[in-house]
């Protein structure tokens, strides 16, 4: 069994995070999407409402499951017997740092391979950080999180 | 009436902020320096000063006017009137982040649009932040301000 | 009366030259699309065809002219009495080429500025040499072109 | 089956290309490595040796193959039923160009999904274009070439 | 005498900088290795600590030596009668942000030159800050660090 | 004897280039500016035409001296016992590419260490490619090029 995590801290899930966990199916038999969680840092919505709304975006997907975790990324594949890390791209400065990330991860662990998907165009201009800032201040963040969820 | 906002923290002000102004002078009639105001985060010089130094750099322009914001940037342009948004661009680091911005910013509100200018090679060093850490350590920070005012 | 040239080969015009202009019209009482002639270098399409679809695709926009040039387009800035130059931005690889021409044409002639605006997400995967590309192998580049005009 | 094109010029191939190769074997069943013929344009070394390299560097892998092509990928693509296009980054040089490749790619055929994996570090500053250059000037390639193959 | 200054954090030093320093021998008579206190923020590691690995690190290098300051940077180059400063590029991310850094040390003090060094690509992507992450949530930094020190 | 080649076309010279000479003078005892000749492609500007300017511009400087040569760049340096290459480094795009051929020259020659400095942010804009384009389109270039020649 191929098994994938796609770790991030999804604070909030957007909609490019959906979209590159779609196209990845075909790639994975198992795909867990993985919430690490900094120790020093609490998120800007609740753990418990970021693995709620994961859950939701992908209840019809047999093969995708939600998790979070402390500690390292490479450790946490290890307990699941990932084989894989999936990566979403954006822009040429989010390439630098996954780049370092990713070359840092197959040091520290061999056995986990690092595959990147292109966050599709009309979704490049959403980060997470971005959503939270226009929710902060009262916008209107619909059109930037999956349909099938609703954030107050 | 053509009204643009140029929207920042200005903390403090610089002379490539100075520049973009006034090399924006000719695309409108009005353009609305805007500070905008993080409610999370004071800034390393007052508000109150920060104002104060803007209005003295462009009291010579009689179709620049500064003010100070709360909320969404798109949100203080429909209560303005304006219908552009101007941005410096200093280098391909800064237009990765303003393009996602910019991007946003069409996506909450079609009615705006963001024009850029280039920062002046000799300014395009000077970032508020780097000034306030010369500030900081007691460096001379007065060939990076604006000739007009004075900051002990 | 504020002029601008929104100076390129257009080899062929696509859909991102076709926005930058439309977003542009607001800005300048007049812009002068402007086909620069590289001597040495014919186009993949014979000029008169590209100044044909130009303005076909901006036979509805009365401020809007078309031109080709020899020289630099600082010295046709001149002759049109043009003082902008317009340019649309994809990414920041673009960036760091534009800011160099940007800055050389300020220093030839301190009377141009240039203006920028960004080019839409949907468009931003749009170069003229990646349409020729697909237009030489037979594909179909109908979706990357201005849908006013047809190219074989 | 999942089928993967990996298309290039390969003119030669190098060390970086047949670690991509080799690290995509667990997501595909059949790999494809496709040498793109640009009818305008010969290679450095004649596509017969290009083709007799790469199959020699990949004579154990049993589920790599080796074709040239002509047109655009995403035609061969189709023919050969593939799914999924590979692709190596190295640098943020290369990512802008390959997203608007791939993004391209995308939009001429929907079902064709590009996969990036890194050129790991020891091999990020190889490229074809550099061995050639190398080659070119008598000096030895040996250290960027895989270790199957002998290039004079 | 020609003596350079190569200021950093060194929270903690890693193997990068080891190899830049290694490396900037053979250009000056003294090298400084100044680690720059930031009076706002406490390291990862105590200053102390940092000192002492440094010391260890090049105890077989007598024309290096190891100092904390307070202050700016170009201030302490004059008090040390250093000529110039020492950097290591990594990434073009990196780049970017130590040019705007070199230039305003240039215009603080004209008599302070900065040199880049590359890092070499097997160090490319280890920075203070991803070995301070696997530091703490437990992994193994021996890999990151020189081989002549120990950190628990 | 320390030795350093700056190695390129200089086609021709600018001021650029004339900056990066006198402000690497302290750091070695000879420097020698190298023209690579490429075999298949002639300069803009005649190789004695280019030769002669960089005398002229160097004419008071007793340790910079002009060469041109074939081949590959690290066998050139080893034949004049020149342990350094230096370059300027404009923008982040230059960067990449001269981080690659750096690491391939230390591949290709161990003894061979490159030495960056920063283009001064007024001639970031000149490149000898610009140049050409604007001597080729009968600008003015002397504002580009160092002023103790004449190019007509």
């Amino acid at each position: 069994m191929k098994t994938a995590v796609f770790p991030g801290s999804f604070d909030p899930i957007t909609l490019g995070h959906e979209s590159i966990v779609r196209r990845a199916l075909p790639l994975f038999d198992h795909i867990i999407v993985a919430i690490g969680v900094n120790q020093d840092k609490a998120g800007y919505f609740p753990l418990g409402k970021r693995l709620e709304w994961i859950k939701a975006v992908f209840s019809d997907c047999p093969s995708v499951s939600v998790e979070s975790y402390n500690g390292l990324t490479v450790d946490f594949c290890k307990k699941m017997n990932a084989s894989h890390l999936i990566r979403g791209l954006r822009t040429s400065a989010d390439f630098e740092f996954e780049r370092s990330v990713a070359h840092v991860n197959s040091r520290l662990s061999q056995s986990v391979e690092t595959v990147f998907l292109l966050t599709q165009p009309e979704y490049v201009m959403i980060t997470s950080s971005i959503v939270r800032e226009v929710h902060k201040y009262g916008g209107d963040i619909s059109q930037f999180i999956p349909r099938s969820i609703r954030i107050d």
